[in-house]
């Protein structure tokens, strides 16, 4: 052979990019039910090349349940001695929607000014195929991989993951790993090589407001009948202040700050304000506690959030009704170290608590999952950052989410390793909306930091 | 002739009531298009009975617009010197839904317990039926009528009555008349006979409530997005206190108290807290302003409620949306002396001013009509207090509604015409619900009320 697998990764782009646009015309919508047979095609087009680049016990793996899709395994394990990796990624996509605002059609990529544009380029099958690109360069250069590789790559992560989350747990010898590397995050900004090391958590609930037994009539009954919506109005400010601060006793009690060192790095991430509450949001101010930074309010803050109200009329015109039922969809975001569990039962007790008069309230838990953080101290952690430097040329920087990833928790949960979340999309690479893109620079720098890291573990 | 005419509703039982079976058993519902022949077949009835009986200038009154019903005009003016009536009732119902919880068929009415039961038994063919037997018997007995008396009768009560609001304002003179009598609506207690006196106005609006330009994901926003659910709830509790007092300022300045002998007379009314409350709503308490018993509360004092909440995600399951937009409907109840005018700009101007920070708030108005009482000291309502105590052998008691009947404000604004809200339903008669009933002692009692009234007033 000769080369090494970084010289091997620079003479392939070509046909890397032919396979990523070969993966990218399957159209592997995994909401759509007209769709079963692409997201067949897409699973098989992965397992095909992992088997022939010499990934062992590949297997499509059937959920036994109706409607679901088959997650990819593949496991290399002779390297004894050696850390074993975790690659997770998802073969499934989105809906394009709305069509009409694509600039090319999604399921034929198309390149423009060094980026390539298609339902999936970054979310996640162009992230997914650079690990499997990757792991290709060790192949065919040296025959054999400086670390032990399980794959476990599924097609419902666009919606909801309920394969995944029940295989893993049940199979947790066989997925036994020191860490999992997840590529489907983005990078703070251009050529700035991110990891991101937390997400927060999530409790989300419906509170159920009950006046009367019926609906009754605002003539009749106004200024006597107890109404779910002005009691509700009352919870939620109770709930949460104007001042962003929460209400709930106890709420605050686990929140672990960020050590000094990480909120310091992040000042010195290039966020601009006003571009993020202008430009991203279209906001005209941003609200939230007072003496914590924006990104400390989004990523190691806990929040709560009414997301819509249910009940009495909301049609066209003026309908005087009292309901007997209003239904506010809340939930909270958690950051280390908070208990979802406690949190459920501090929400549900000050809730009844400041249930008004004449009203009956219920909490119902619709799901929860807590925060992950990864200290940046950590080997799997260290090794990557340094991994990413070395192809990005720039100092790596850390960054959390605010949001859930909660394939995480179900690595956390069941199989106790940490994640790894290396991620190459941009911040304007429009996921989950037309005209999805990713840079293919990053791509290909996505494939030589993942070997690197590869490299490194192997040392 | 030799009879009075009240033998002859004596004497005419028989007749009144196969007469209101045969109305009874045109399904004339409004609002189903389906239904537009029985509309017809219901207006042809009335005329039909009018014109035989001697009134003049019968005339089935047809909307220029799509999709209307037609009014029913009569008038007999040969009493010179003599005050006029407008008689209002509807001839249309509402959709008898749910069908299988009737006990009897709604369009085969049926009589059990001297009640007769079908939709439209007392809202409002029964009750307008009456005023047509009232001034039949003065016609067969007398062959003229002690007063003037025009007829104006919609089919469209039910669905807005829209073709009567435009009508009145354009017929002023042809309608012109000292005073009108509305039949249909309640006496407070069986037996008991009642005069409304006074309905209160209403203001309703949709309160927008906009952040960000577009929805955001809570969890990559929470904490720094401004949620227009959490600022509808600060608004609404800002607009109404857990107390009940509305906080716009100068809300209240116009409230006129009823008199001490109109809240006195309240006070005797048999009116029982506890039954309103578990019985009538299925409630476990009443709300409101402190210092104010129940029904002044319902009949004279102002109120605010939230109808519905839009926006967001209300459907199943878990959706992590901050949206861009909610929008809150808000209606308030008005009573005398307040504008409706007055009372949009200051709710406007409010909320405005107490719209959060990164909100934009809009105030849309979708109806308004302000309050309206009568003196109880007015002749017509003495008159018709005079008259109801005659055929019921009881003193005559002043209530109010805390809904609104538009035809009394279209009538007050058009005509300058006082309103004697003359009714003869019951508290349980089952109005736009399944097994509707109408009282017939009621129903002959009213007929000889009515009848009475028009002696009284000829005098």
């Amino acid at each position: 052979m000769g080369i090494s697998p970084f010289e091997y990764y620079q003479a392939n782009r070509q046909q890397f990019l032919d396979g990523l646009i070969s993966l990218l015309k399957i159209p592997s919508i995994s909401t759509l039910p007209e769709h079963r047979p692409d997201i067949r095609r897409a699973v098989e087009f992965l397992a095909g090349e992992l088997r022939g680049m010499g990934m062992k016990n590949v297997e499509i793996i059937e959920s036994e349940k109706e409607g679901r899709h088959p997650l990819l395994y593949a496991e290399w394990l002779e390297a004894p001695g050696k850390p074993t990796l975790l690659l997770y990624g998802h073969y499934d996509v989105q809906p394009p929607d709305p069509v009409e605002e694509w600039h090319s059609p999604p399921f034929e990529p198309a390149i423009r000014d060094e980026n390539i544009y298609a339902r999936g380029a970054v979310d996640d099958k162009g992230q997914t195929y650079l690990l499997v690109k990757a792991v290709e360069g060790f192949f065919k250069t040296a025959g054999k991989l400086p670390i032990n590789i399980k794959f476990l790559i599924e097609g419902e992560e666009e919606v909801g993951g309920e394969h995944i989350e029940e295989y893993v747990p049940a199979h947790a010898d066989k997925l036994k790993a020191d860490a999992a590397v997840i590529c489907d995050t983005e990078m703070f900004a251009p050529d700035l090589p991110t990891l991101t090391t937390g997400l927060r958590g999530l409790v989300y609930t419906e509170v159920e407001a009950r006046g009367a037994a019926h609906d009754l009539h605002s003539g009749m009954y106004g200024g006597a009948a107890p109404n779910p919506f002005q009691a509700l109005a009352e919870m939620v400010t109770q709930l949460k202040g104007p001042d962003g601060k929460i209400r709930i006793p106890g709420f605050y009690k686990r929140v672990k700050r960020p050590s000094a060192a990480e909120l310091a790095a992040w000042k010195r991430l290039p966020f601009k304000e006003g571009h993020f509450m202008k430009k991203e949001m279209g906001a005209t101010a941003l609200i939230g506690e007072k003496g914590y930074s924006v990104l400390e309010r989004l990523w190691a803050r806990p929040t709560l959030e009414v997301h819509g109200i249910r009940g009495g009329f909301t049609g066209e015109g003026a309908k005087t009704v009292i309901p007997a039922v209003a239904t506010a969809k809340v939930s909270m975001r958690l950051v280390p170290d908070m208990d979802p569990k406690e949190v459920i039962k501090q929400f549900t007790a000050y809730v009844k608590k400041i249930t008004p008069k004449g009203i009956k309230s219920t909490v119902r838990l619709l799901s929860s999952a807590p925060a992950s953080v990864v200290s940046t101290e950590s080997r799997w952690i260290a090794a990557a950052a340094e991994a990413m430097e070395q192809v990005f040329k720039k100092k790596t920087v850390y960054m959390r989410s605010g949001g859930s990833i909660p394939i995480v928790g179900v690595f956390q949960r069941s199989l106790k390793i940490p994640s790894v979340m290396m991620g190459f999309g941009l911040p304007d690479d429009n996921l989950h909306a037309p005209n999805e893109k990713f840079h293919l620079p990053n791509f290909y720098r996505g494939i030589e930091a993942v070997g690197r890291y590869f490299e490194l573990l192997g040392k």
